[in-house]
């Protein structure tokens, strides 16, 4: 097939609704004249694209459904985010609302390496949403960071994860960091049999991270973090397919293109660039984002779609522990709950109100399980 | 010093603007309660940051100063960028408007390796614009783009990059088509005496953006182009610290984030990450920009920064080349002034055009120089 379908919303006046369509189609392929692309047989044949449908949605906005040439992305995952949103996303009345994935860009679009079961696997828990939290603030010494680690881990929580301003800072060197997380996430194993899950934060150039990822899997890191908008979605890639033997669960630090539907960029492209676990600023916290648009998220993470595997939503952002219940029956039981500041307020009683928040997500995910 | 100076647009409601002003704070820093932070010394002392400046700008909009902590950044760009707009990006009512670099930063923040005057070195010409064009459309073959080339080499122009959308596509694969554009550059040096700079485009992972560099540079290559926000600023910093020896041009594909101000994206981030020379959508085209905003952008690109060097502002984006007089006046001496459909309209009278462009731009900066 040689072309793969992408939904845009566009607002316009409806008189100019049609030239302005053609112009995001000119934009998206060949981005010259129309006259200057049917010069050439190949590029008539193969590049330009077309217009499937244009319909109006409401009062000055339309749909737009573009089918765009695979021959330009070929195997290029760059390419593939420049054929899709390129210089449209320059628009302030273009956004970016869906897309098809042609079985021609499975080869080198795989997804989740793991997915949720894969992650499901590495935690050892099904039927309940996984617990999560989060090692912070930023400026915590490696045996601060440790202490905070134990308390969480003894608590009962699935997955400790780096905050996403953590680094390779000299406050906590990278190394260092993940040595003391898995030392004590194997002493607290040996003294309770509780089994927590350690997710140290990938940050840098490729090289960086690269070597992060390398020195993190030798020393039997089991899963890892990374904001591929500002590492760049092609680095998320490449770790994927070359560097990383653990799952990644996304960040979605400066990922604020507010021009693009949220569950399309969160929903859809971090899985297709192989997050196996997706944080996004859920409704009712410090973020904006409304209830059915994370529920949006959600449903897209875990979607059925071809060859790529379901990937874990991690609602996350300022969530309240007393929100468990209410969460467990939004989000259902493919989920990661993550919870940090609002654990970490509690200071001196930190184990005792995760164990809390743990428990309230274990039971409600037995309800959620016997009325489902 | 400890803290650097980050400016922000908020919107909110008078009564609010207090507490949406201490959020954004927390959110770039700690990403925790106060109290939390507040527990540690070194986050104390460090990490917490402060409120320098907050007033009203115009209606329900307020001008945001913060002191963020170094110590968040060290020397890790995207931990630069994570600090500077991470999670606020996400929030559609706060913009990032600007910052100030500080000295302890300066050390693996260089910007430009070459700038405009590295540029003008290669392309050996003062006191006037460079011109430049573009070969497309995406579908030529090598050939095709060669006798392109060679059209737009011989009319004079300075500068011939390849579309954004060339990357390593097998119609005119990466290689071969560098081999054949230096080749053309050749012989219309032997035969003109006029030397182009032809800059290939890099597109793909970190590791293929390495690899292409690397085989550019071998074949005799002189400067690059690439798109930060498609493979993300980091490999852009990594590409210029460790493998290129040759000047970048920045292209702005995938950077709709719009709520960053236009000149701190292009005018500032894509400087200060390496780019020596930054294409963006100008005034009058095809894009929204407003011709002050443009303004702003070349004004911050070319403004006197500490160690970084100047780079050219490339306005782009639909331009009519019958505007080259405009645009010399508009835009100075020291630009790039890309021009691609308007002139690949011209079919079977390319090179003509082409030659009355050149000579356009030429006699207006003659003007320019008499004048001013």
């Amino acid at each position: 097939m040689d072309y793969f379908r992408v939904t845009y919303c566009l607002e316009a006046p409806q008189e100019k609704i049609e030239t302005v369509a053609e112009a995001v189609l000119l934009e998206q392929t060949t981005e010259t004249p129309r006259s200057v692309g049917l010069r050439y047989p190949f590029v008539r044949h193969h590049m330009m694209g077309q217009i499937e449908r244009l319909e109006p949605i409401s009062n000055g906005h339309y749909e737009l459904v573009l089918s765009l040439p695979v021959r330009g992305v070929e195997s290029d995952p760059a390419q593939f985010l420049n054929v899709l949103f390129g210089n449209s996303s320059l628009h302030s009345h273009i956004s970016l609302e869906d897309f098809d994935l042609p079985g021609a860009m499975a080869g080198f679009l795989p997804g989740p390496t793991f997915g949720i079961n894969g992650i499901r696997d590495m935690v050892g828990v099904t039927g309940r949403p996984l617990t999560c939290s989060a090692l912070k603030p930023i400026g915590l010494s490696t045996s601060e960071i440790a202490h905070l680690f134990r308390e969480l881990a003894y608590a009962g929580i699935d997955i400790i994860k780096d905050d996403h301003y953590l680094a390779d800072q000299s406050f906590a060197p990278f190394g260092e960091r993940v040595r003391a997380c898995l030392e004590v996430a194997e002493q607290v194993y040996a003294n309770s049999g509780h089994r927590v899950l350690y997710v140290p934060n990938l940050s840098g150039s490729p090289d960086t991270i690269r070597r992060q990822a390398e020195t993190a899997q030798a020393l039997g890191v089991r899963a890892v973090m990374i904001a591929p908008m500002l590492t760049g979605l092609p680095t998320l890639h490449e770790l994927c397919r070359t560097e990383l033997t653990v799952p990644v669960i996304a960040h979605p630090s400066f990922s604020g293109s507010n021009n693009i539907r949220p569950s399309t960029l969160f929903g859809k492209l971090f899985r297709l660039f192989g997050a196996d676990a997706v944080i996004f600023a859920n409704y009712g916290g410090r973020f904006s984002y409304a209830a059915d648009v994370c529920a949006e998220i959600a449903t897209r993470l875990r979607a059925d779609w071809m060859h790529v595997k379901p990937a874990f939503p991690v609602p996350a952002g300022g969530m309240d522990a007393a929100r468990a219940s209410e969460l467990v029956h939004f989000f259902g039981v493919d989920s990661i709950l993550l919870v940090g500041g609002s654990l970490l307020e509690a200071g001196e009683h930190l184990r005792e109100k995760t164990k809390r928040f743990v428990e309230e997500v274990h039971a409600a995910a037995m309800m959620l399980q016997k009325n489902g």
